[in-house]
């Protein structure tokens, strides 16, 4: 589904140039969409920052609830607007891009969508499934973009086991473990109360279900996961969660805020081999099967008090020792994406039915730790084509 | 439930000396129990080895139904039986120590105990509970002791954790992750047969589980668990168990066999830090708070495409990297234990209610996988005195 915005249709490149539906070349567009941030924060100013290098949109103001933070835009020289009436009554404004607690998305982005804006939403877009409809329903209605911020399809580390996912260099993956630790708790703002979407699943386990779900194309069959309450607040610091997919895989998301020592960011098991991604400075290997050799017996180890030839390291001519691959290559950044989409020019690479599916997965995820229960029959999955 | 070995009542010893009573002393016993290891395999024969160093026990001979591996006895000075009648009909013989496929641990041990022999049997002690209740039946009926050889008990990286859990050193542990990851695959012997009761969930799982009960004094809750059955034998070769305590614990235990990469061998979070042990070399150590230092703030990180306070590393001043503890002290080795209890001086420390509580705990880890639902109300937990 491609949506084109009217007020840049141009019909000449109604039928995309071969260039670009081969993905090798880029048309470079001379416009540029005007986009102001609501919620001026941590993300909404990051945001600001990351669009400053980018030539197709560019940030003409501001607006936030908080006189001290349209303060600090005005000093980062982006206007602030006094209210939101303003924004949305602006002609000038193209794009507003939504960067506040979650609680409140839901009503800016429709309103926005309504005053005929394009919309870029901070990520959880809500916190259920059916608002997150209704939201897709007046993007559809409007004939405006509606577009989600899952920057973290675009992380490296995800991208280098995309690629190993694609592409089978250590076998078919069949566990995926993904893992993010730290040990400074929910951070001190809205993020650690329920009624404003806070909890470590709707922060950072959005993030890493969505990787999954925009890697495996597959049904997911159950979920079981557990929420971590170690802090005592009222949402989640943490949680794991389990997921089967029919074609096999296995896939566990674990978020710690109270890991004093960190896990590895990435382990990843394939038919041929193991990789590893240490953390985010992307250190890792992957250790596989060497081919030429035959079966070598390992020499038994001491472990514990006993010995052990089943948990002994394979002789060292069993296995190779490989460096990790390239990262997968998106066609564009998040930003130039949007942009291309707003111009008729491309699908959009977070697609919102993938967003609703994750929407619905966290429902399922919070329902099996809820329940402890295995949730299964839940997943609402498309095939991609 | 102290069981007295008829032969060796002493009524001078009925009743334990104090300094016995305290764990601080030892009373040395002049009685050698002759023992006949039946079985001469890989573990049989590193039993020999490991009873050569013990004064209380001594092997006088072997049994396996292998031609060859009664001439490797013979070479290794140990007489070989020609059959297993000739053992038990020997009244030279005081115990008999079994080290055979697990199918015919309880036919061979009942047996043995109705030729009035003390039992030690390898693990595990039986694929199912029923048959265990049997021969605990048999062992109270004929007073002769059963005790099963669950040896990683005494393993230094467990009895760390052990320590750790007993003494609060990082706070209360609330999750325990103890991961046995090989990349060999389930040994090329009847270890990977089912009717021979193989696969890693029966070799590997009764070890990690049992620690997991013989540690943590509260009842199972629950259980999910997922089984791997990559190389295609008809048992499984790893799995993962997630068990959820009265006392709010998760414990993880998780075999792979398929492993090229492992992750650490313990991985536990306390209330106040984390502490890993890498694998078999006990390399680890703790990361706590340091609370001579407030609240620190950490310095935000780039992480793949976006910035976080949440997942930054605690700034340096903000914890305290520690050493692990010394390893928990058994009052004695597993073979003092065995010859102290036939000698009616000692508790077992490797109760046959534990056992079988472990057991029950495996059928249900498989119910789970199996029919992939948590199973919850199974656990025949007996507080420990």
């Amino acid at each position: 589904m491609v949506i084109r915005h009217p007020l840049f249709v141009d019909n000449s490149r109604n039928e995309p140039s071969s260039v670009k539906q081969e993905g090798e070349g880029k048309i470079l567009s001379t416009n540029t969409h005007s986009v102001v941030i609501v919620g001026y924060g941590g993300m909404g100013s990051y945001h600001a920052k990351l669009i400053a290098n980018n030539t197709r949109l560019k940030v003409t103001g501001t607006y936030d609830i908080l006189e001290e933070r349209r303060k600090v835009s005005e000093e980062d020289g982006y206007p602030a607007y006094e209210n939101y009436e303003a924004v949305l009554n602006d002609p000038a404004v193209d794009v507003i891009l939504i960067a506040t607690p979650n609680d409140v998305h839901k009503e800016l982005v429709i309103t926005a969508l309504r005053h005929g804006k394009h919309v870029i939403c901070e990520k959880p877009v809500t916190m259920f499934v059916k608002d997150f409809e209704e939201m897709m329903a007046v993007s559809e209605e409007t004939g405006r973009v509606l577009m989600v911020h899952q920057n973290r399809r675009w992380d490296e580390d995800f991208l280098i086991i995309k690629e190993m996912y694609d592409k089978g260099m250590i076998g078919d993956l069949f566990q995926i473990e993904s893992r993010v630790h730290g040990a400074n708790g929910i951070p001190g703002d809205w993020r650690h109360l329920e009624a404003y979407g806070g909890g470590m699943l709707l922060d950072w386990g959005v993030h890493l279900l969505d990787q999954f779900v925009f890697m495996i194309d597959s049904r997911i069959k159950s979920v079981t996961s557990r929420l971590s309450f170690i802090l005592g607040d009222e949402v989640d610091d943490g949680f794991e969660a389990t997921l089967e997919f029919e074609n096999g895989v296995t896939a566990i998301a674990e978020v710690g805020t109270t890991n004093f020592i960190t896990l590895p960011r990435w382990y990843v098991k394939g038919t041929e081999g193991t990789a590893v991604i240490e953390d985010w400075s992307l250190k890792g290997r992957a250790v596989i099967q060497n081919r030429e050799v035959g079966k070598v017996e390992p020499k038994p180890i001491k472990a514990g008090v006993g010995l052990t030839k089943t948990m002994a390291p394979p002789s060292e001519e069993a296995t190779l020792t490989e460096s990790l691959p390239e990262p997968f290559q998106h066609k564009s950044s998040f930003y130039d994406n949007f942009a291309d989409v707003v111009e008729g020019e491309a699908e959009p690479i977070v697609k919102n039915n993938e967003v609703l599916r994750v929407l619905n997965l966290i429902e399922n995820v919070f329902k099996a730790a809820r329940t402890r229960e295995v949730v299964k029959d839940f997943d609402i999955y498309e095939p991609k084509n």
